[in-house]
């Protein structure tokens, strides 16, 4: 496997074309940004950690029936993906209000939702990840109706399989993104990552955030908690 | 039929009770207010306009099988309606890009949509009526999932009998807000107004606004524009 030129850098992530056609080379970047950007920082075994992770939760989702576009593990810092034509729409899932779910609708952080709740935003740096709907979606030709349709049922899939394996590590899964492309011959199925930058993960006994909200925040101990979310990865249930 | 205290009083109607039960009374202020109330103006005789004007469309809509909250006028600045519990979600239906949807999502106002697009607001002035999802909506338990199934078909109808009557009237209809309540007996049902505060309709000759957005833009010729569209409903088609 030869890795070729870069397609795109983004800001945690370098994706390369490789040798064989219909894969990419991800490497998982230090560099860590919040805020559209804004706030900057390098964290050293940041990439490796989010690599590392990112792997397990994508090959649990393979073991259960869930395709994704995770061939293998490279090394340390590096994936191979298989390649997609992304769909511009962030699919976030909410089980337990924060973030910005809190600050707009005015519900206090921590409330346990009803049912989950999905969010869809326009992926567009410039334009601060507005958010949609389904019909936006439609009218502006972003995604068709079946398409959106396999979206939803895989998200709800994922967070099905993702809950319970992670309340067995001691993890609350708060909230976490997701983003689908279109494959040459799978149709629809799961990009990107999973990690603490695209998830809320709070530790169940004590509270504690486990996730780029450290970051964010200034509560230090950042790459800790990373590291602690692979430990207990790689532990099983506890 | 008493007037009776003041139920609510909003930026632009005062809600009185009524000697008759089941009932409210609807005045119609020349209070015109935009960006949440920030900007603010007496406008003489938009309070006649608007409740003649909504009265007009209410009526419409009762002819063409929708179920709404209006009953009769009873003056010029007034009208008596039903007494719904109102669901807290503005309903907006958008079929040419304008005003937030341009601004949010980056797409040229003017811009026609292929099929019409439902956006949900949650009512609250204080969190400047954010947008929301079904999701949201069940979550939090606004309404269910069959008054919103409800919602959204009448809101359709609503959509398809305003637009060619106004067409026939050389009047675009651009985006409009609708707010629906639960009635005692006829269940989930239109209630508010429409009107050029709550709508926003384009000359289709000259593409001259003719709603709110005169005000909210200092174009002047407000009250001229809510007149001349009441003068084109009562006139019938061109």
């Amino acid at each position: 496997m030869e890795k070729a030129g870069v397609l795109y850098e983004g800001k945690a992530k370098k994706i390369f074309e490789t040798s064989e056609p219909g894969y990419l080379w991800v490497e998982f970047k230090d560099d860590t940004t919040a805020f559209d950007g804004l706030k900057k920082e390098l964290l050293d075994d940041k990439g490796a950690l989010n690599n590392q992770i990112s792997s397990i939760f994508l090959e649990l989702l393979a073991a259960n029936g869930i395709a994704t576009h995770y061939e293998r593990l490279l090394d340390d810092k590096n994936m191979l993906v298989k390649r997609l034509h992304i769909i511009p729409v962030e699919v976030i899932v909410r089980n337990i209000v924060a973030g910005s779910m809190s600050k707009r609708l005015g519900v206090p952080e921590g409330t346990r939702l009803k049912q989950p709740v999905i969010e869809y935003c326009l992926k567009s740096d410039e334009l601060h990840d507005p958010m949609i709907n389904l019909h936006h979606i439609y009218a502006l030709e972003l995604a068709s109706e079946e398409e959106m349709k396999s979206i939803q049922e895989q998200t709800y899939l994922i967070n099905d399989v993702l809950v319970p394996y992670l309340e067995g590590r001691g993890i609350a899964l708060v909230d976490f993104k997701l983003e689908f492309g279109r494959h040459s011959q799978e149709g629809v199925i799961l990009g990107d990552e999973i990690t603490p930058d695209s998830c809320r993960f709070w530790d169940i006994s004590s509270g504690e955030k486990m996730d780029k909200d450290r970051f964010r925040r200034d509560l230090g101990g950042v790459t800790e908690a990373y590291r602690e979310i692979l430990k207990r990865l790689k532990e099983g249930e506890s």
